[in-house]
């Protein structure tokens, strides 16, 4: 099998993943606010593809990835339905689960980067969308259940992606090969996020401020 | 007349039916809430209109159909300005309303179903985008007044979409002409939501699974 | 320097001043609501550009404008960081906040019905889509707070942005000359903002009719 095949592979089987981990997320928070068995699969299927979606539609790239074939939206409701019926168990995998969506936002917010500047953006939108990318699933799940996006008030998972995603735009404009910047930039916003929830940081709000 | 042009007529007379009736559900929503005569309006236009201008935008047929006339939004905004007026009166029409609801959540589904594979959608996808085309516009409504959409917590409403959008899916791999499958779909969509109305069939919720 | 230019330097400084002001309002909700830093960004963004990018979106013109340069971008998180930092003090530029706020509303609705006209809306709509550019961020901004936008509720603001837009559609189908027809719109929304909000001018709610 020629090289770029297998990583093509690889790279859908981890965004795949990513997907699979971040339904499962939106799935529990569906479970908690006592949404029946369908509510909670679109909240599976919403917090997995929203952020690439909201993506696809602002750089123009429609049908969104996640409408193409079936494998998103299979995997999404799979994690759905899991999630339904599993749920107590999964609260004891508490700690492997953030593991994995701190892994999956890695994924999303480089994979998320390259896509926007293939498309054109300019760096500082494609470091955005990339963001976008992993976070945008999450906010539109918080919204749908009527919560103020967690990302927006607390804990340091914005800023990872961020962070992972300048890696990208940054390799892109130094010249750097793809694998090296793509896999650097989900690395380190994977880092920031572990450290961020071990060590509990956290963004200033305005009231220690004024 | 050649009879196509009749069906078409047919369609689009039925299709602004259904934007009507679910037009005027969302302004009964926003007169609920005490929104002003314009918030109402707002509420009218989106739930008429947001799902099919959802489903639109991803599979990237744009401008959506709901913005290239005059009919959708002079209709969408008439039926906001007369549930405004006679709300007290239209809330003896409960049961009425119900059935047209019904009746357009059919027309809904199957339409959107039909554009979505004209648009190359894939059989999985263009039945979810037809329920989509469904549900979403009362989903909307639902979070731009601060609730948790009524379909992802109760009712039987979105399977009878997802249901009516199936039979256009299968008719179009079995070949089936188009009339057939569309007929049978809504019929079947406005069925299983009547029967669910009245049985008060509702979709677990995880409480009972743990 | 020849004098289309001049005018196109002019609407740009003037939109860029309209996205500041709305990214400014977005910030100090965000504040209210005791968002951290990231927070306050996002909501300054959301206010400041997604009424235009919601525009952009549904008249097919991707990727919307806000994200073709660093302007739209730049202004808004700078915005947003500065009302972050000193938003007590802000809160005494109260009045000429609501000033600026509604210049840029006169701004924003002019300048969006010029663009969904140019992209070939019909009167009706252009007039709605102008009104949604200087509507839709607020909305948006207000939806992530978890609040029923306040445009849907109170105060005369939707109708003013519709007043000015609605002299731009007119003034094309009159074959009036551009620059008169968007100065006539602005000045006009602008006024009857002003005026609504000195006078406390509201919509009617059903509550009175019934």
């Amino acid at each position: 099998m020629p090289k770029h095949i297998e990583v093509a592979g690889l790279l859908l089987t981890l965004d795949l993943a990513g997907t699979a981990v971040f339904a499962a997320s939106g799935a529990a928070v569906g479970v908690k606010h006592r949404l029946d068995i369908f509510g909670v699969c679109v909240l599976a299927f919403v917090a997995g593809n929203a952020g690439g979606m909201l993506r696809d539609i602002l750089i123009g790239s429609v049908p969104p990835v996640a409408l193409v074939g079936w494998q998103y939206v299979t995997i999404s409701l799979l994690a759905g339905v899991i999630t339904f019926i599993w749920h107590p168990r999964l609260e004891r995998l508490h700690t492997p689960i953030l593991i994995f969506d701190a892994a999956g936002l890695g994924l999303f917010c480089v994979s998320g980067t390259q896509k926007a500047l293939a498309f054109g953006a300019n760096p500082l939108v494609a470091a955005l969308l990339g963001m976008l990318t992993g976070i945008g699933g999450g906010m539109l799940r918080d919204v749908l259940v009527r919560e103020i996006p967690t990302v927006l008030r607390k804990e340091l998972y914005a800023l990872a992606a961020l962070a992972g995603a300048s890696v990208v735009v940054a390799g892109q404009l130094l010249h750097f090969p793809p694998t090296v910047s793509t896999s650097g930039g989900a690395t380190l916003c994977f880092a920031v996020r572990l450290v961020a929830i071990r060590r509990g940081w956290t963004l200033p709000t305005a009231d220690g401020l004024s």
